[in-house]
């Protein structure tokens, strides 16, 4: 398992995931503004690592006693809708000192709390998962998205060490390819048995019997369990649905944002067109196609089997309190 | 409307659709192996012009003065799964006379009869076609697919012409993406207000409640109404089930398989993992990575509100005879 995020007497060293699949390239950051920078720039991603990055942006930015607040704002415009970004650097404000020391220990302390709720979600999801499972996943979850062996791809790895795993189906996850790139990447190096599949295909593998469970992140859960995530979760989940398999979120709980009732109100971001119509950077589409290019969908409550979080597995209906 | 196949006194003229949607390039073809192998490369694709295609290809090979036999028998391996050609090639065997005229009058006579399907199928279709309706579809399914205004594209291209269509979503159709390259192609030249989608972003359209109507073509139909189509289609069958928006399958009775029962042993072509892995010869997955990539998967008949055909417009459950 890679890690893919390293904190060495402040510096940040960063594996450049828009790099990945075809190279392993590191990234060395000695300012805030690199880190924020990086962020912007997709070179890590993922909420729990975007969180942990820009803790060590502020450990970096009051080592050399830059303005705090300036170093705060700017990682906070970095990435505008991950969540755990604002949990990450709330962390820090709230914190009694401001010294460069406890900023550190403070960053430190985030990145290790990830690792250790990834391995909590990994053993609570991996009890769920049957014997000799073939599992279906979307996107990536996996230690290039948290400090630790990730959230849904955490508990397909704890599966797989408990000898549970017969196979992984590891959804493409049209635009960016997610899981085509960086999935893919991680299950080769774990030596986790899967194969890629157009995201278009889950439902007609689901419908011969070769699915025998469903596992994906989230990227915010509402308080009755309305889960948004990676585009094509939804889609996931109501062919899952239709085929009587077993659907789980596995997601940390700082994911769920209580004050949101219903996932009705989660707004979805619509991204840049480029991401379909260009793969690579090589277009694809007649110039001038315009796009529906919606970044997350949310899929209803009574559609999720159960939410795995670092607290406990939680069934529906839902109630995080 | 393109014409894509166009039959000129012996030569065939056929827009290389491998160049689409960036560059619109011709090939004239003066041999039957000339046809052959712009079949077996998909110059042209699409079950009805596809078979167009090898009637021609005979026409040419009856002129040259070249073996019937082996030009039928080297046309007929040139794409081993598409029911119309060995249906357009048995045509011509069956003619009471071989000679150069009459299997040219035969191949016209195939082209024009699967023009004028095209425009039952869109009359028929566009009957059922909600005024307003917000149109989904996944692949293509035109006049690039066939030698008229297409299958399920011919009913929005009369359903549009009518007035009904508000607007048009188009799936990118992974691994080839057919619908972003050439059904977006189609609806821009036609001026059919329509946005290229991801796959996997269906289910949300249709969640929010901005899907009235999806219509597919088929490559093959049991005679139970189970519907083989492009891989992606049984995922939007069972979330349009889900949201209760009609599911239409549109196609000519050519594509109907009597003898197949139940779609259960349809067979479904697994193709080439390199459809997913790179893109436009682009490597996107990590060297090593394996893939699952069937072509087709199977609908029930359940899932279908509807099959046009140039003969009527069936419901479930379906009793074509």
């Amino acid at each position: 398992m890679i890690q893919a995020i390293r904190w060495d007497d402040g510096k940040l060293h960063l594996l450049d995931q828009r790099h990945l699949p075809h190279k392993e390239e590191w990234l060395t950051l000695t300012t805030w503004e690199e880190v924020r920078d990086a962020i912007r720039d997709m070179v890590v991603r993922g909420a729990p690592a975007i969180g942990v990055t820009a803790a060590y942006g502020m450990a970096i930015a009051a080592r050399s006693g830059d303005d705090l607040r300036q170093a705060h704002d700017g990682l906070a415009a970095s990435r505008p809708t991950a969540v755990n970004l604002f949990w990450a650097l709330e962390r820090i404000e709230q914190l009694e000192y401001h010294s460069p020391e406890a900023i550190e220990k403070e960053a430190i302390e985030i990145e290790s709390e990830d690792r250790a709720l990834c391995q909590r979600i990994g053993e609570l999801g991996a009890a769920l998962v049957p014997e000799h499972a073939r599992i279906l996943t979307i996107c990536n979850t996996g230690s290039l998205a948290t400090a630790g062996i990730g959230t849904a791809l955490g508990i397909i790895r704890t599966a797989h060490v408990q000898g549970k795993v017969q196979h992984v189906y590891s959804c493409e996850t049209r635009p960016r390819q997610q899981g085509l790139k960086l999935t893919a990447w991680e299950l080769l190096r774990d030596g986790i048995p899967f194969q890629s599949i157009p995201d278009s295909a889950a439902a007609s593998l689901m419908q011969a019997g070769n699915v025998d469970f469903v596992v994906a992140g989230a990227d915010r859960i509402a308080a009755n369990g309305d889960s948004a995530n990676k585009i094509g979760t939804l889609m996931l989940a109501i062919c899952a649905k239709r085929f009587d398999i077993p659907f789980v979120i596995a997601a940390p709980t700082t994911t769920i944002d209580s004050e949101m009732q219903t996932g009705a109100h989660i707004p979805i971001e619509e991204r840049d067109p480029s991401e379909l119509t260009e793969v690579d950077r090589r277009r694809i589409a007649p110039e001038g196609c315009p796009v529906f290019n919606p970044g997350f969908d949310v899929t209803p409550a009574d559609l999720i089997s159960n939410i795995v979080t670092e607290l406990g597995v939680f069934s529906y209906p839902y109630n995080f309190s």
